[in-house]
């Protein structure tokens, strides 16, 4: 006996077709729920829903198993049957947390999730605390970033399908990390999307880069918000996920009095208490508004962190000597570098030349440990038009000085799979979309875009190609090459660093300071008794040495400490421990 | 010498033409912004912008004074030359206001606002405090409500022009009358807008009821909310209008981390400061939000108060014996009303069939003197197929107990013009599209919305005919009339029984209880010392008398009091006071 339960409002007559049999479904009340109750269905049932007179089923858009993929029938998952280990996992703070953005399709040459477990021993290694997870949710085809999702309650089938995450996730957990998954909750992928047939999970009154916007404030937005809520708690109860990193929540239009980011949150805080675990929700937001991180008893949305672009943007852009154009164009001093440190958002209500308006809000009441800071991650990587790592752009001297920013700043550090080693495969955009008209738009719109900033066009890696995806598989046999060995020891060096270090996990009160000279290109960011001084200029230069003040790590063993001096190669960095703030670590 | 300063990012060539002589204009910096010094323009001079190729020039869109229409030459008026005598007037708070909403047009024969200054000792006598004023912004035609605006920094011709807004206020000032004014930003008028012209003030990729709307987020942004916030602050600065009403605020797409009406609570309390005078923002708003009327500083939006549609639609629906549909259908039972009484939200979070879905957030926590409450306003009487009034749909005697209601609630109470006379003039739909092609759609669309209820077309008054609006003017001569003069002193009396008792001032900490028996159809709301006892049954009613209470107000002469019991003829409402609360009030 199994109980189907649809919510499909524009159908007129609905029948779930199990196990090759048709069972009409009644509707219940009159806001578009319909229900059946089928003997022989359950775990391992394949099955579909019929709605009106459409000949063939329709996946359930809350299915657990996709077996066949987005356009195959779904499949009745028992989601209690797996056998759970990790009862004495208790994930860390995100204030002490840091983050390691994988993709498990390129992790390893296998892109599964069980061959993922067998690397989980590097990362420990390495010092993470928390496994982000590119988004695991069903799409189109065979490989993909993940975005284009549209079976939002299922694992795609390519990655080993819903118990490969159980595995997985156990496996992390035994080893002591975290796990965060990152869904999409602004879209639903351009093929395999049934979900309209259903309902009204869009609208068209508002349009967003990927057509009309998902229906959080229209008629029946309360049933769609409820999808999107119960696809959250799903994965953080049934999936024992710690957290989740949500999608471009910009593209979110809802004018309703509850906004649907704060209803998650008090969702999540509820199912948190519930169960006795820690829960995180992580924003990517382009709107420089703190109220995203602020507590919803004062009107904030609630989220714990967000991404936080402004570093990246005025960090890379200072790394990057070729001066480059789109949203870098607001970015590009140490000035800026040094305010996005200071004060997090660079763009706090002033005018922003890229976006032809003012933007942004100060953030400067809210901990800093409410952002994640990184120089790398699937988006800046792969959305450039080879996908190049910052040590392909800038160099291995410049990543490092890139890699000690990041990881010594008052934000919650992230890294991207195969930065700390500085892995000469690329993170291209690749996709696989089995609708062969939008495969070619995606292909041609993806030369069409890198054409304007005057790329030929065969340079640009065909994104549905299968060779773009292979090419961005990590290649593990580089972690013991000697050149990369330095640099996975350096971002090592760096996170045990940070970990042992109480000012470096300091987010309120803020201690970031940072002094610099634009002409001489040093900056110096001050944690408190750490101090990070870097040299970007061309030739080395000799800086006054903080008194009482010893090396503690340096990136270039050409660093030279001499007479109260401290002299830098170009670009090179060095971490200073003072002593000038007694027992301030 | 006067100089031109014109915002217009999309042209590439800008000339002013100024007494018939046209002059290039310059480009100032990159952001769009054109300025010309003409040597023999001043006060009274006629002009217009001659944009790249256009061969006539069009009116400018901050224009102060629009003689011809909104079609025609913009006039330079020079702004501080009106003679104020108001220096002594303070405007009393909105928790003790006593608001009156009125229409230039047909509030007087003449429809003017000279004319209405002679009318200004009536609304004195009656007990008023705060005069609102709809829309007097330029708009197409001669007659019409307002909300069809194009030249939102000029007043109406027809009414008198700038000058004349300025003796309105001045006189109502001089009689001890603030003055709020209704603005309306969140679209511009289908006929004689020219903005597009010049900028983007609208954005496509939001809908509203409308088209396109107001560019509060996109590029350019910042200047078209300075557009608006320089009207709101022209008004209450240069017209020394005391207050704002913001027409439909849930029509604004904003996701900027400050949003439009946060920023425009800001400049206001800036400009209050400065003058050292007491200025209020009240928006019409549809969400439920009690964000709106929450202090900027715990991230609310900072509005001084919001309409309550709640708690008319909940008093109107129980007034009404014949079932309503539309938004009315969520309403209808005297638990509606007594929830809009005691926790003004009706819809606090709950699901609404009208709407098919969830709406509203509880507004416990707010003062219910941010609350505006009516039973009557220009869209309730006005969108209703005849615009009959509350007097003509249930009768004198429910009239009275709706007034009683409204003016003894929590909320601040709110009048239509010539509803406290129960004027027998209806208030229609009117406008005066020059465009026949509108007017025709204007016209036609009226008549299909009421077919769709049920209404023959012929029944409808055509909102374009003249008639229409002259037969919604006023007739003051009703005043004298008995039956008038009975429901005028009733008005007075109320006004005059809130404004002398504490305990009806009382907006937090809430005091309203409401007691009620659905199938006896009587309600009694308690406010302190301050009881109001309807029976809107078929048939009279004895209720038990609060002990140590006297009759204050009496709807009708023949509600009797005797032993202990308080007895009413059907639709008819006591108010009582009693000692029980000594102090009180």
């Amino acid at each position: 006996m199994h109980r189907f339960d649809l919510w499909a409002p524009f159908a007129k007559s609905v029948a779930v077709k199990a196990n090759g049999t048709t069972f009409p479904m009644t509707r219940v009340g009159e806001r578009g729920w319909w229900h059946a109750e089928v003997a022989h269905a359950g775990a391992g049932t394949d099955y579909g829903y019929l709605l009106d007179d459409a000949p063939t089923p329709y996946p359930d858009p809350r299915s657990h198993w996709q077996p066949e993929g987005v356009h195959g029938l779904s499949r009745i998952y028992d989601q209690h049957a797996y056998a759970w280990t990790d009862a004495k996992f208790h994930a860390p703070p995100l204030a002490s947390a840091i983050v390691y953005e994988l993709h498990i399709g390129t992790f390893t040459t296998q892109g599964t999730l069980d061959s993922a477990i067998e690397k989980l021993d590097h990362l420990v290694g390495l010092g993470i605390t928390h496994v982000e997870l590119m988004p695991v949710a069903t799409f189109s085809g065979e490989f993909g970033w993940g975005y284009d999702g549209v079976a939002l309650f299922s694992v795609h089938e390519p990655y080993g399908g819903p118990d490969a995450l159980k595995r997985f996730v156990n496996a992390a957990h035994d080893k002591g990390l975290a796990v965060i998954l990152d869904v999409v909750y602004n879209h639903f992928g351009p093929v395999g999307n049934y979900t309209g047939k259903f309902g009204p999970y869009l609208i068209d009154s508002h349009k967003t880069p990927w057509g009309g916007a998902v229906n959080l404030e229209g008629a029946g937005s309360h049933e769609v918000r409820r999808f999107f809520c119960d696809n959250a708690l799903m994965w953080m109860r049934d999936y024992h996920i710690d957290g989740l990193r949500l999608d471009a929540v910009h593209a979110f239009m809802d004018r309703s009095a509850s906004h649907f980011l704060e209803q998650l949150a008090m969702e999540t805080e509820t199912m948190a208490a519930t169960l006795s675990r820690r829960l995180v929700l992580i924003a990517e937001s382009d709107l420089n508004d703190p109220r995203l991180v602020t507590p919803r008893e004062a009107f904030g949305l609630g989220m714990n962190a967000q991404w936080s672009d402004d570093f990246h943007h005025a960090l890379f852009t200072v790394l990057n000597r070729e001066k480059e154009a789109g949203y870098y164009s607001d970015f590009g001093t140490l000035a800026h570098l040094a305010k996005a440190i200071e004060q997090t958002f660079v763009y706090d209500g002033i005018y922003s030349n890229y976006r032809r308006r003012v933007h942004g809000r100060p953030a400067t009441n809210v901990s800093q440990h409410r952002f994640v800071a990184f120089i790398q991650n699937h988006d800046q990587i792969g959305n450039r038009a080879t996908g190049d790592r910052i040590s392909h752009v800038v160099g291995l001297g410049r990543a490092k000085v890139a890699a000690a920013l990041v990881l010594a700043s008052p934000f919650v550090p992230m890294l991207f799979q195969g930065e700390e080693w500085a892995a000469t495969s690329p993170f291209q955009y690749f996709a696989n979309h089995e609708d062969p008209e939008m495969a070619r738009a995606v292909s041609e719109g993806r030369k069409l875009e890198f054409e304007a900033f005057g790329w030929p066009p065969e340079s640009i890696p065909d994104p549905e190609a299968r060779e773009t995806f292979v090419r961005s598989k990590l290649n593990w046999n580089e972690v013991g090459q000697s050149e990369h060995a330095e640099m996975l020891a350096w971002h090592r060096n760096l996170i045990r660093v940070r970990r042992a270090t109480a000012c470096l996990n300091n987010g309120e009160p803020r201690n970031a300071r940072v002094s610099y000279n634009q002409q001489a290109m040093w900056l110096s960011m001050d944690r408190g008794s750490i101090a990070v001084l870097c040299n970007l200029a061309e030739s080395e230069q000799s800086l006054p040495l903080p008194s009482s003040s010893e090396l503690v790590l340096a990136s270039s063993n050409d660093i030279r400490i001499e007479d109260a001096k401290i002299t830098l190669p170009p670009d090179t960095v060095a971490i200073l421990r003072t002593n000038r703030a007694a027992g301030d670590d």
